[in-house]
């Protein structure tokens, strides 16, 4: 136990290395696994070329970024003594690691999805295993690649700037400058997060609107049907987007919190155990033992019989891993933390504690954790609400579908609107209970509890795309009828996981935020963020503001990529006879090179708003203006993203259920019926809402409050806009208070 | 001079009563005018039923809320000293004047629209006359009661609480009770447009969709076709909707700006000159002198020859009602306010003024309205670039129109979205502008500059739907093309003084709710509105979600309206035979009927979402999370309005293109083309955004204001739920503090 005491900071690698362990092990099994003869071999091929073809054109782009941004932050890193050029090395491992996880999870993804396929053709429960087997190998690496980075990073930079420092307290300046350089990992990573999910976001829906629009709609061809040009551009983006994306999406966030508590906690005052750094090791550790059991969960996943339920299976793991962390975590709050009351450095006045603070116990940090595993849980069930077949809002839409496009449209952004209302009322509550229990330490301690099982969480949501391009070979080998049936029943799954899962990473997102956003605050040095001052509420419209227009951009990226793709596949069965009888082989590469290169052009503008905004506001008004456009950016792009994620999630599922056949006002329409076509329609307009700007919500939010955290030590010595004017006018003219003061007595 | 000086108060009402006068006298001329024979008699009076029995229907209900919340307010009026029950009376008074212009307005609008018609037989000239001097009796109807009605109730009040009362100094205690019982007249009013907007506007497009659906699509027949059985509420839905709906929001707008402007007035130290209340009267002085140049204005409104444009005749009086305003403002403030710097009474602290306060003077008071006439000015240009045919956003809607009904969809949403960036910056600006000039007290005369001349521009608004009422006449009575083509040339003119005048009402709405904010911020006493507290900023986001569930229940009332609607219509097309052949007459009744009903039952939960939250929210929570919620929904409104209602304009316009044909790639696209059908469908997804639910954000986010500026008194006593709790757990441990102060030292 003593040798823990000393020694935890050491240990918490160690939990990073034993996933990546876990990881190569499975990766390994996977990649033996039987990966098709003929047809099979062949389109998989293409869809891994085309991907890493992707990621390749992204690089060159994200490499020269990297570059400039690592030489700024160095630069600025000289200009203030609270900082350092170090952050540049800390941002670039960051954002490697952050690209390389998605690398990791995409090359497993693409050996994966195929391996399935084979698998599918002896039975569902291999079918499962295998793919959930590369879900497990993306979650895994992830959680693991995270830990790794932050913890060594960490142990460095505490050894660097606090431990070698004589004199240096270790919650005083010293450790604040370890975790200023640290954020720069946290900001590395999530801006590649950004780019990932952007791009992959218009990536994949350039390519599945357009090959439905011409296949589906126009030459009357099945999904993923072989002699659709744009096909493999279709299951290429499946990869890109829903696995690469996601991931790097979830690796930013994991980070985030992990970082955002530990500058929280190092303003807490503990007992001289653990270095007297315990508040600030505990989201490191919770992340490892969630990561362990992550590891116990996955392992639980698995079916016996084709009848047996693949989502019951997906639930028992899910759950093991969340309860099991849960109950270590509670003994390891009760371990690490000091008994008695505490609370946070900036509560204070000259030592003495401000009348308003609460004291918070290890107890009440507890409670915060289990908060945020609740508010992420009620949140995925929500959002299932909301976006599953049969319940009251898909099948509002589908009824509405009756009276045509125009209807089924108003009905899906009714419910996509409606649809934000119980996630907001349980996220307001989820911050001012955790609030109530540990302060603003207990926000962002809720979203590290939220994310320890980020493993299994990412393990669920990468299953889903990885089923359903087996599905897709499945289709284009056209292999019998009950391979694409037990693939079909993967996908279905999939589905409800991939909404759920988009529910999580907005709370995620959300609450992430918020502790970036205290901890700004207490970095940037300011006393409050008070919207009733002009300067600071004009922030906030203009912060609200902008999650419209970066939605805007992803939208109206995807329509103009979609329609480029469209005349792309027009001009194929145009010009290449014999496409539609198999005698000739479209020219996949043509679509694929469409959406790569609109997908990395359109990605630059709405990824420069989110990083440079936060700049000019916080150097131009000061922190305390920059710290409303925060509140209005996340308040706004939570909104947005729910709404938007929610609205397409309906509209898919709508139209999905079409296939069943629907039954409205007693009579039953089936695919091709008027209705469906008015579905179908929605699903197109839901698809960028779902899968490009919804998503990206999450990251916008989290980058501007990383960028506000890393710039804040600038801003602490300027003061704000009107502060300033209220020095110069005062020197322009002294009398003039002093004058209005009389005028006052004399009435 | 010295007359004026003391006796300027009783003057305002003057203004008003004024007119009043011209306003009876153009009625008058209206009426006399030839109304037309045979049909377009009995189908004028279908439509001046139709609205009358809306009315009555509405009235209804709204009596017994009015009775209901008079009661409430009544009694909470006797809880506090700083209130009186008398606020009730001002309520009702509020209450029932503006359901009074509203009911002008119709009268006047039912009567024009067919004189309209009628004049449109022998030229254009006598048909803008016609429909512009309905427009201005609406004008000038809804301001000049509101000046009477507030004007008179200030003098009465005044009087009872101020001056009669001994020791009571003009910016005391007394005159702060005189203001709040005065802003029961505001909430009166606003309530009621709260229930005329969302009704009229529900009213009016599931009539519009519901029509269109069955009529043009389905049946074939033209717009306004006497044989479609919906045509008639339809026409009722363009006075119900846009005529009443319209007045009532801009009597609200136009009183709460003068209220608010005063409340904060009060707190600004004057000279002894109007008996020491010239901030406070100020406001109602510039909306007597908007109301003067506005008939000035509106008489220089005329054409000569059929080839003379109307657009410029409009603008010719509309900005010469602006700027003779502005240039009698400068001279009013020189005139009424002291010279020197002033500031406001809550800026200082026992007696001296907060560093941190920036005096201002008269020429900072005019600097403001200034800021307030450009904002407005400028909204409205922004609004008319993204909603106007020919310009980039629309042209982008067309060409997307030309890959199917999503990819106009897709188009429209991401225009809606990206127009909210300029109004947003623009706005920003303002409130960073007026209040640079004049402090908060600048940001409310901003928006009552802005509103000074509501009369002209309301001319203008509702001369629109009069002209859109006038062309449907022609149409069912199947007048010569001649007619038509008259009314159509006014329509079109309409329709983009619709937009701007939605430009308008927006930014107006905006900078009200930020006065009334203000407002609301010294009545409650706090001192700041900070959303770095936890529930302060849950707050915010419960705030920020309120516009996207209003939205959310407008759009779907519309959806199953119109959906009832259709089957209504196509019931009688299948039931009654001969409709056709123009043999049978169809029963407008009924779906008049349907309109009626449906609207008055789903205006209601919309309703009481904003007059209830203000009040839980406010008790349970206290000021500051209350005002944290104000402004969650002042921007989270700002931004759904604008995007709503730009949306809705551009696919409208993207629509009408086509009627003249629409170049897409070289290629001509004309009616009933494919891609006009897809532009179909965007308009009529459009309908209920641009005049239901955009509309209805700029009431929602102001009322909510004046329901909390109207609490504010019952608060100021409470503390927030956070400090409730602090004291609650400093008695349960009051050694905890100190113990970790000791903790403390000890590192």
């Amino acid at each position: 136990m003593d040798f823990l005491n000393n020694y935890l900071i050491y240990l918490i690698p160690v939990f990073g290395l034993i996933g990546i362990l876990v990881m190569a092990i499975k990766a390994a099994w996977v990649t033996k696994q039987n990966a098709g003869d003929g047809d099979m071999a062949t389109l998989a091929g293409y869809i891994a070329d085309g991907a890493m073809a992707f990621l390749r054109a992204e690089w060159k782009i994200l490499g020269g970024f990297v570059a400039v941004a690592g030489i700024l932050l160095a630069w600025s890193g000289t200009t203030v003594a609270t900082s350092s050029p170090v952050i540049a090395i800390s941002f670039v491992i960051g954002a490697f690691l952050s690209a390389f996880a998605g690398y990791l999870g995409m090359r497993i993804a693409t050996k994966a999805n195929v391996r399935t396929t084979q698998a599918a053709r002896t039975s569902l429960a291999q079918a499962l295993k295998v793919s959930f087997t590369g879900g497990t190998v993306m979650g895994l690496g992830v959680a693991g690649l995270a830990i790794i980075g932050l913890g060594s990073l960490f142990i460095v930079f505490y050894q660097v700037y606090v431990v070698k420092v004589t004199g240096s307290t270790v919650n005083g300046e010293a450790m604040a400058k370890a975790l200023d350089v640290l954020a720069g990992f946290s900001l590395g990573a999530e801006s590649i997060a950004l780019f990932a999910r952007v791009g992959g976001g218009i990536y994949t829906k350039a390519a599945d609107v357009g090959a439905d629009l011409v296949g589906k709609v126009e030459a009357g061809i099945p999904e993923d049907d072989v002699r659709n040009p744009a096909t493999i551009a279709d299951n290429v983006g499946d990869n890109v987007g829903d696995v690469a994306g996601m991931g790097a999406d979830l690796f930013g966030s994991y980070v985030a919190t992990m970082l955002a508590t530990m500058v929280l906690g190092r303003e807490i005052v503990s007992h001289d155990n653990f270095g007297g750094i315990a508040p600030v090791l505990l989201p490191m550790v919770i992340a490892g033992l969630g990561l362990i059991f992550s590891i116990v969960g996955a392992a639980m996943v698995k079916i016996k019989s084709e009848t047996d339920s693949v989502q019951n299976a997906l639930n028992i793991g899910n759950w093991a891993s969340i309860v099991l962390t849960a109950i270590a975590t509670y003994f390891v709050v009760q371990w690490m933390l000091p008994s008695g009351d505490f609370h946070m450095v900036r509560d204070e006045v000259n030592g003495v504690v401000k009348a308003t603070v609460i004291p918070f116990t290890k107890n009440g940090v507890f409670g915060a954790i289990v908060v945020g595993l609740v508010v992420g849980t009620l949140m995925s069930i929500i959002t299932e609400y909301y976006t599953a077949m049969g319940k009251r809002p898909v099948l509002s839409i589908i009824r509405q579908s009756s009276t045509g496009h125009a209807t089924n449209i108003i009905g899906g952004l009714s419910v996509g609107m409606e649809s934000t209302v119980l996630p907001i009322l349980v996220l307001a509550s989820g911050i001012y209970g955790s609030y109530y229990f540990a302060g603003l330490y207990g926000v962002a301690i809720a979203a590290a509890g939220m994310m320890a099982t980020t493993a299994m969480q990412l393990a669920i949501d990468a299953f889903g795309p990885i089923a359903d391009n087996a599905g897709g070979i499945a289709e284009m080998s056209r292999l019998p009828e009950e391979v694409r049936h037990r693939t079909d029943n993967l996908d279905a799954v999939g589905n409800t996981t991939a909404a759920t899962g988009k529910g999580f990473a907005i709370a995620s997102a959300a609450l992430t935020s918020l502790a970036l956003f205290a901890a700004f605050v207490g970095v940037a040095g300011i006393e409050h963020i008070d919207i009733y001052k002009a300067d600071v509420l004009a922030g906030l419209f203009v912060g609200g503001m902008i999650p419209f227009i970066f939605s805007a951009l992803c939208i109206s990226a995807v329509g103009r990529a979609a329609m480029a793709m469209v005349e792309e596949v027009r001009r194929q069965f145009r010009e290449i006879p014999g496409i539609m009888e198999y005698k000739a082989k479209p020219e996949y590469e043509k679509c694929v090179a469409i959406s790569t290169k609109a997908s990395i052009r359109e990605m630059v503008a709405p990824g420069l708003i989110a990083l440079i905004t936060p700049v000019i506001i916080g150097f131009a008004f000061g922190p305390e203006v920059l710290g409303g456009l925060l509140a209005g950016v996340t308040v706004s792009g939570v909104l947005m993203g729910i709404f938007q994620s929610n609205a397409g999630g309906a509209w898919d599922n709508a139209k999905k259920s079409f296939e069943k056949g629907c039954d409205i006002n007693g009579e039953i329409f089936y695919k091709k019926s008027e209705p469906h076509k008015a579905s179908v329609t929605g699903d197109t307009v839901g698809d960028p809402f779902k899968d490009t700007s919804g998503p990206s919500m999450n990251i916008l939010i989290k980058l501007m409050s990383i960028v506000s955290l890393v710039i804040a030590p600038h801003l602490n010595s300027h003061q704000t806009a009107t502060a300033a004017r209220v020095q110069k006018e005062m020197n322009k003219q002294p009398m003039s208070i002093h004058m209005v003061v009389k005028a006052e007595k004399s009435v």
